[in-house]
C-alpha cells in the first residue's frame, strides 16, 4: 500500500540525483487558462522515468542488489534503470527490442548497463527479460506497476505543489499509469482541492477504457506516435490508484499530439516526445474543464527520435501553410520551367525541390508536368503564388 | 559610463518581468569540462533581448516616454521593445524588414507594438527607423550600443554568479556586443577570477576583428545561419567594454553552429537559434581553453524559424548517417524496383521517397535509374544496405 511518507522518502533519496526541473509559464499555448509546464523533458536522461527507477533500485535489499537488476524497455525506463543501477553500484541488464533507435541503445550503454537486443518488438523483449530473470535470478524492475516506482514518480507532485502553490489543476500523460499514480496520490493526499487529469493517446486508451468499464482491460493493438505511452494494459496498482484519485481521463489523437510537439518547439523552445506532449495537446484542443484555472501540464519526456521529429515538423509546416507542393502542367517547350520559376521568385517563394517529368499518363502528349516544393510564409502566400501562376497562363493542378 | 550599481538596479526592475532562467547541466555535450547552459532561450519572448530593452524603456524620462519609442530589428529586439513598451504603458513602433518571418512579425504585434514593414533588408529598416525618429520625435531604442541596454543584459551575469557560484568560465555569443558587455562587466567587477569568452559567427566576425586590430572595423558583408548576430559593426560602448573585459573571442562556422543546434535538441531537449548556439558550438569544437573547468554557455535565444530548423535537422541527419539517398542504375524490366525495395526492407531501411526515371543521359539506352531517400540508423547501416544491394546484383552509383 502506497503511503505519502514513501513519496517524501523518495524525494530525500532523489535530492542529489534527479534535477528539480523548472516550472515554466506557457502563455502562448493557451489563452483560456493560466498554463505552466513542468519540464521533465529537461530531466537527466530526458524523462521522469529516472525518478521511479532510481528510487526502486535504492530500496532493494542487499541480497536483491547482489543479484543485479533486469528491465525491459523501448527507451526511457531503460536509461533510468541503467543510471540508477550504476549509481547504486550494481549490475543492470536491459532488454531492448532490436529495432530501438540506436541513440537510445547507446545512451543506455552509456549509463553503464549491459544491453540485450531482442529480435522483434517490445513484447518479445519483455518475454526475454522474464526468461533471463528466471534463469539467472535477477531482480526485475517493473516500468510502472510497483509502489516504489510510483513513489519515485510522485516526487513530481511534491515539486509542483512547492513550485506553484496556487496550482488548481495538473494534467498528466498516462501509459501504464506509474507517473499519474504517484502524482495523483501525492497531490490528492496533500491538496485534495487540486484537480488531477490524465491524458492518453487515442490509439492506446487502455487506462481510460479500464476506468470507464470498472475493470482492467487489455487492448490487442496500440498505435500512436506517442510510443512512450503505447501500453496495452494498465498495472493493477496503477489502475486502483487512478480509479480512486484521478478526476478525469481524456484522449488526444496523433495530429493533436504532433501540433503540441510543434507548438512546444516554436513557442516554448523545448523538445517533447509524443508521450510528453499529450498533456499539452489536451489543453490546446480544449479537452478539459480548466477555463480560467492555473494549470500545470507535465511534459514527461523529450526523447524523440530526430527522424520522427523531422516528420512532425514537416507535417506541421504543411498544415500551417509554410510548405507547399505545387503540381503544374506545362507545354514541353523551352522557357516554360524558367517562366514558372520567375513567377515563384517574384512572389517570394523559396524553392526546396523541383521534379520535372515529361512522360506522364495524365499530361498531354506534348506536355510535361512539374512538381515544385516550396517554403512559403502562410496559406495566403500560397494562394497568392497560385493566383500569380494562373494569371501568367500556367495550369496549376495542385 | 556603466557602473555595477546600474546592473543591480536593472535586476530589481526586471525582477517581476524577466524570468530567472534555469542553469541546466549539459554533461552530454562536453566530456572535457563540466558544462552548464544558461537557458535564455527559455526567457519570455524567447531571447535575452527583453532584459535590456525593458530596462532601457523603464528608465526613460516622462517626456521621452510621452514621445513613444521606435526600434529597428529583424527579430528578438523587436519583441523585447514591444513588450517593454506595452508594460510601461507607452507606444512603440518597430521597423522590420519586409522579409522577416511572419511568426516574428505576429509576435511583435502580439506584444502590442505597431509594426512598419520596410521593403529590403535590415539596413533599409534601420534607415527608415532613423527617418521616422527624426520626423516624429520618437525615442530610439538601440539594440546594443546603450549603457542602459547593456546593464539590462548584465543581469544575466548576476544570475549566473548566484546560480552557480563556483563557475570558472562563461561563454557568450557576440553580435553587436550588448550581451557580452553587460555579462563581462558584471562578472569581472564582482569576480575577476572568472573567465569571460566571446563567440562570433565566422561569417560575421566584426567584434573579433575590431578587438584584434585595436579599432572599430566595419564589415561590408556578413553571412551566417546565426542571423541574430550577423552584425556588420560593433558599438562604441560595446567595443570598449569587450576590449577591456573579455578574455578571448573565437569564431565558429555554420556547420559547427548547426551541429550545436542539433545536439541541443537531441541531448538537452531545448531549441536554440543559431545565434544562441554559437557558445555551445565553441565548446563542442574545442575552441576555448576550458579543459577541466566549470563552464556556463549562455544560450541566448530560441527564435529559430521552423523552416530553418527543418533544414538544420535534415543536414544533421545526413551528416550523422541517419538519412541517405541512394542512386541505383537498373535495367528497365518488370520487378527491378521491387527487387531493390525488398533488399531495403530486409535490411531495415525506411523509405522516405522514391524517384524512378527512365530517360537519363547517364543510363544505358534500355536502362533507368532510381533515387531512393531512406531513413537509416547510422553510417554502418548505410554501408550494410549498400553491400546487400551490390550482392543482389544492383549497380549502386551513390
Amino acid at each position: 500500500m502506497l503511503e505519502i511518507s514513501e513519496i517524501f522518502n523518495a524525494a530525500a533519496v532523489l535530492k542529489d540525483v534527479a534535477r528539480k526541473t523548472a516550472v515554466i509559464p506557457a502563455p502562448a499555448l493557451a489563452t483560456d487558462c493560466d498554463l505552466y509546464l513542468k519540464t521533465e523533458n529537461l530531466q537527466l536522461t530526458g524523462s521522469f522515468k529516472l525518478r521511479g527507477a532510481y528510487y526502486k533500485i535504492s530500496q532493494l535489499s542487499d541480497e536483491e542488489k547482489a543479484r543485479g537488476v533486469i528491465a525491459c524497455s523501448a527507451g526511457n525506463h531503460a536509461q533510468g534503470v541503467a543510471l540508477g543501477a550504476t549509481h547504486n553500484g550494481i549490475k543492470a541488464l536491459i532488454c531492448l527490442p532490436a529495432g530501438a533507435p540506436i541513440s537510445k541503445v547507446e545512451a543506455t550503454k552509456g549509463y553503464g548497463a549491459d544491453v540485450c537486443l531482442v529480435p522483434g518488438v517490445y513484447d518479445d523483449a519483455y518475454a526475454k527479460a522474464i526468461e533471463l530473470q528466471h534463469e539467472h535470478g535477477y531482480t526485475f524492475v517493473h516500468p510502472f506497476d510497483d509502489d516504489k516506482v510510483i513513489a519515485g514518480q510522485g516526487t513530481i507532485g511534491l515539486e509542483i505543489l512547492e513550485q506553484l502553490p496556487d496550482v488548481e489543476a495538473v494534467v498528466v500523460p498516462i501509459g501504464g499509469g506509474g507517473l499519474i499514480s504517484g502524482v495523483a496520490f501525492a497531490i490528492k493526499t496533500l491538496r485534495p482541492d487540486v484537480k488531477v487529469y490524465g491524458v492518453q493517446a487515442a490509439g492506446a486508451p487502455s487506462m481510460e477504457k479500464s476506468v470507464n468499464e470498472g475493470k482492467i482491460c487489455h487492448l490487442d493493438n496500440v498505435a500512436t506516435i506517442a510510443d512512450g505511452i503505447a501500453v496495452k494494459q494498465p498495472g493493477e496498482n496503477t489502475y486502483e490508484i487512478c480509479r480512486q484519485y484521478v478526476d478525469k481521463i481524456v484522449t488526444v489523437n496523433d495530429d493533436e499530439t504532433a501540433a503540441a510537439i510543434l507548438a512546444l518547439m516554436e513557442r516554448q523552445k523545448v523538445v517533447a516526445e509524443g508521450a510528453g506532449a499529450v498533456s499539452v495537446a489536451a489543453v490546446m484542443f480544449d479537452k478539459l474543464p480548466i477555463k480560467g484555472k492555473k494549470v500545470v501540464c507535465i511534459v514527461s519526456g523529450g526523447n524523440i527520435d530526430v527522424n520522427t521529429l523531422n516528420r512532425v515538423i514537416t507535417r506541421g509546416l504543411s498544415k500551417s501553410g509554410r510548405n507547399y507542393t505545387f503540381i503544374i502542367d506545362l507545354f514541353d517547350k523551352p522557357g516554360q520551367l524558367s517562366g514558372v520559376l520567375n513567377v515563384i521568385a517574384d512572389q517570394g517563394g523559396n524553392v526546396i525541390s523541383v521534379t520535372h517529368e515529361r512522360i506522364n499518363a495524365t499530361t498531354e502528349i506534348n506536355g510535361c508536368s512539374i512538381r515544385l516544393e516550396l517554403e512559403t510564409r502562410d496559406r495566403d502566400h500560397i494562394d497568392q503564388i497560385r493566383e500569380a501562376l494562373t494569371a501568367a497562363g500556367f495550369h496549376v493542378l495542385n
